[in-house]
C-alpha cells in the first residue's frame, strides 16, 4: 500500500498558526510546520501566516512578517520595576506604523507570583512604550492587548502618556486600580502631543467581549485569576465604575460619546481599553485589526482561499480554543471557503473535541512519548516538525484508501 | 468541509494490537480501540483480534480469544520464593489444550532488581507449570516464551517435570545456570507420563533467532540485560555449552538428532528451548505457533483479507518493532495482501519511523498532553479511545480531501 496518492493530494497547504505560549513564536512554528509538510509531501507548495493574536509575541511576529525591527527599551514593569521591553517598528507596505504588545510591559508573566495583587500593578510601561514609539514619528501605533497581568483601567498608561489624573482635591493620584475609586477628574493639558493633535493614531487589538463594569466586567471576569481576593475584586469594581464616570466626562473631544463602561473592549487588558479610548485610541477587535488591516501585509482570506488545506496550531487546544483563539479564527475564515482545517497542539487539553464544531477536521498533539511539559517546551521545534509529518502522513493514507476503495470480500 | 467523506469509506476495520506492557491486556487494547473507531465512524464493522506475543499476557489472551479460563496456581518464582502464577485452558475450538506463559512464572519482572543474578534464577515453576496442565488431562501444552528473567537452559523446568539432572557423581544438581557446568547426564525414568508416554505434546511459542550457544547465544545476547557480570557470562556461556552436549546424549528418543546448541530456538527464554526439546518439545516460531496453529480458533490473514484497514498497537513503537514485534508481523501479513496498516502506541520512541519501511503507512501516539509514563499507564484505556477517534477523523478528511479534490486559484 503506497501511502503516496496516485493523484495530486495537496498541492497548496497554508499554514496559519498562533505561537506556543513560553515555547516557540508563530514564525518559529509556522517554519517547523512547513518543514513537516514538505517531509511528508516532497514538492508541495507551503505559505506560512504566523498569526498574533495580541498577546505575547505578537510584536516580534508582525516585525518579522513585514520585514521591519524591534526596538528594545526599557520601561517601568507592572510592579514598578524597571523591565526590559520592546516595540515593533512594522516594514514594508506597513512602514510608518508599530505594534506596541502589552504584555511585554505589564503582561501578567512579569507578575512575579508572591507580587499578583492586581490593585497595584500599573500600565505605565504601555503607556511608556506608546510615547516611544509616537517619538519615533509613526502615524499609528496598534497595541494588542492580551495576557495582561494589570487592572489599573488604563490608569498608568494614561500617566505615562502626560495626562494627569487627579483626585478631588486636584492631586494626582498613585498607581494601580485602587486609586481609581478616588480619581475626581482628568487633565489632558500635557497629553503627547502626537495623539492632543491627531497626527497619530491608536489602535487596540483586543477581545470585544471584554467590558469595563458591572456582572461581565473585567474585575469580576478576570480579577480573580490576576490574584485578586473577593474583596479586591469588589474594590477594582466599585473602581471601574468611578473611572468609567471620569473618563466619560473628562476625555478628548473625539471620544465623545463613548461607552466606557459597557462598550465594547473597554474591559480589555485590565481596563486598558476604556482608558486608552479616552485619549482617542480605537478599540478594535483583534483579527480585525491584525488581520484585515493590511497590518502585516497579508491578506489572511486571500491564502486560504488558494489552499487545498490549512494547518493551523496553538500550544494548547481546548475547551477555550472555540472561545475567539487563533485556531478558531482560522477554522472561521477557512470554513468560510470550505477549505479543511487541521489543527496541531502541544497539548489537547479537556473539551479538544469541541473543536471540530467550529470547523477543524481533525487535531494531533505533537508529543510522542511521555514526558514533562519543559521538556515538550524545550524541544518543541523537533516534535513540532514529526508531528507535522506523521498527520499528514495519516492524511494522506486516507487519501489514498479512498482512491484504492479497497472491496473485500468474505468477512 | 464534512469529515465524513460522500463514499464509504472504510466498511471493516481490522483492530489486531499487542498487549501495552504493564497497562493493558492485549483485549482489552483491541475493545479500546474498537471503540475509538465506531466513534469516528458510526455504522463502521470493526473485528478485534489481539494478538499474544508469546510474553506477559499471552495466556490471559488466548483464554480470552477463545473463552476459555485460567487456572490459577502457585508456584516456585525464579529467585525460589513461591509466587502466584496461572495458566489458561483454553476453550472452543481449542477444548483440550493449554496455554503456559513462562513470563508469569519466570518472567524478568518477578525477579527483584537487588536479586537479578541470572546464575540462580530457575525455571522450576515453568515446568510446574506445565506439569499441572498436563496433570489435567490436555493434549497439547503452548508455552509462550518471551520476557523471562532466567537462564538455567530450562533445568528448573526439567527438574520439574520428572527429570533427575545428575552431576560426575550421580549427584542431584541445584538450580540455576551456575549448576550447567558440572551436569554429567539426563536420568529421564520419573519424567511426566504424559511427555514419556507423548500421549500429550508440548510446544515453544519462541524467538527462532535465539540460540544456545557461541557468540550470538543467549548467554552473550541476554546475559547483560537480565543482570549477568561479563564473568557471568562467559560462566553461563560455558555451562550452556556443556548443557547441549549433556541433552544431546542424554534427550528423549524422539529428540534424537536436534541441534541443541545452535537450532532453531533454542536459546529462547535462557535456553528454556534447549531444555524441553530434550523432553520432546517442538520449537516453533512465535507467531507461527500463536496465530497460524488454530490456536485460539482466528485466521489472521483471512481477516486481513476481507479488511478495507487493519490498526495495530504495541506499548511502544520504536528501532525494535521492525525486529518482530506484533505491529511488524501484523504489517507483513497485511502488505502481502494490500490493506493498509495504521499504528498507535503509548510511545513513539526513537527510529519509529523505521515502521514505514515494513508496511505501516502512518502512525500516532495516544498521548494527548505532557504527562509521565505513569499517568500514561494509568489512562492507557481512556487515552487509546480517544487518540484512535482522532486517527480516524484525520484519515477520514484525508479522504474527503482526495474526494473533493480541491482546486485553488490565484495562490
Amino acid at each position: 500500500m503506497p501511502t503516496m496518492p496516485s493523484t495530486a493530494f495537496v498541492r497548496r497547504v497554508l499554514v496559519a498558526p498562533s505561537g506556543f505560549k513560553e515555547s516557540l513564536g508563530a514564525e518559529q512554528v509556522a517554519r517547523a510546520i512547513g518543514a513537516g509538510v514538505r517531509r511528508a509531501i516532497p514538492g508541495v507548495r507551503v505559505r506560512t501566516v504566523p498569526i498574533a493574536d495580541g498577546g505575547e509575541g505578537t510584536a516580534r511576529t508582525l516585525a518579522a512578517a513585514t520585514g521591519g525591527s524591534i526596538v528594545n527599551r526599557t520601561v517601568t514593569g507592572p510592579v514598578g520595576d524597571p523591565v526590559e521591553s520592546h516595540w515593533a517598528r512594522l516594514g514594508g507596505d506597513s512602514e510608518g506604523r508599530a505594534v506596541v504588545e502589552m504584555a511585554a510591559a505589564a503582561g501578567l508573566r512579569l507578575v512575579p507570583q508572591d507580587r499578583r495583587d492586581p490593585t497595584l500593578t500599573t500600565t505605565r510601561g504601555v503607556g511608556e512604550l506608546i510615547a516611544a514609539a509616537l517619538d519615533s514619528g509613526v502615524t499609528s501605533v496598534v497595541v494588542g492587548c492580551g495576557d495582561s497581568g494589570t487592572s489599573d483601567g488604563g490608569l498608568g498608561a494614561l500617566q505615562a502618556l502626560g495626562v494627569r489624573v487627579l483626585d478631588a482635591d486636584g492631586q494626582e493620584v498613585g498607581q494601580g486600580g485602587v486609586e481609581l475609586t478616588r480619581v475626581e477628574s482628568l487633565d489632558l493639558t500635557g497629553l503627547h502631543p502626537a495623539l492632543a493633535t491627531g497626527k497619530a493614531h491608536v489602535v487596540l487589538a483586543l477581545n470585544p467581549h471584554n467590558v469595563l463594569t458591572g456582572s461581565r466586567g473585567v474585575a469580576r471576569v478576570f480579577g480573580p485569576q490576576k490574584g485578586a481576593t473577593p474583596e479586591q475584586v469588589e474594590q477594582l469594581a466599585a473602581g471601574f465604575e468611578n473611572w468609567a464616570r471620569v473618563l466619560e466626562r473628562d476625555c478628548i473631544e473625539s471620544a465623545r460619546g463613548t461607552d466606557f463602561a459597557q462598550g465594547v473592549g473597554t474591559g480589555a487588558s485590565g481596563g486598558l481599553g476604556a482608558g486608552l479610548a479616552a485619549v482617542g485610541a480605537s478599540l478594535v477587535p483583534r483579527f480585525e485589526a491584525l488581520l484585515d488591516s493590511g497590518l502585516a501585509g497579508i491578506d489572511l482570506d486571500k491564502s486560504i482561499r488558494g489552499a487545498d488545506l490549512v494547518i493551523t496550531a496553538e500550544g494548547a487546544i481546548d475547551f477555550q480554543t472555540p472561545r475567539g483563539k487563533v485556531p478558531a479564527e482560522v477554522a472561521r475564515r477557512a470554513a468560510d471557503q470550505g477549505v479543511p482545517v487541521i489543527g496541531l497542539a502541544g497539548t489537547l487539553g479537556q473539551g479538544s473535541d469541541a473543536v471540530h464544531g467550529i470547523g477543524i477536521d481533525a487535531v494531533a498533539s505533537i508529543l510522542p512519548v511521555p514526558m514533562s511539559l519543559s521538556e515538550a517546551v524545550r524541544d518543541g521545534e523537533d516534535l513540532l516538525i514529526a508531528a507535522t509529518e506523521r498527520f499528514m502522513r495519516t492524511l494522506m493514507l486516507g487519501a489514498s484508501i479512498a482512491e484504492a476503495r479497497l472491496v473485500g470480500d468474505d468477512w
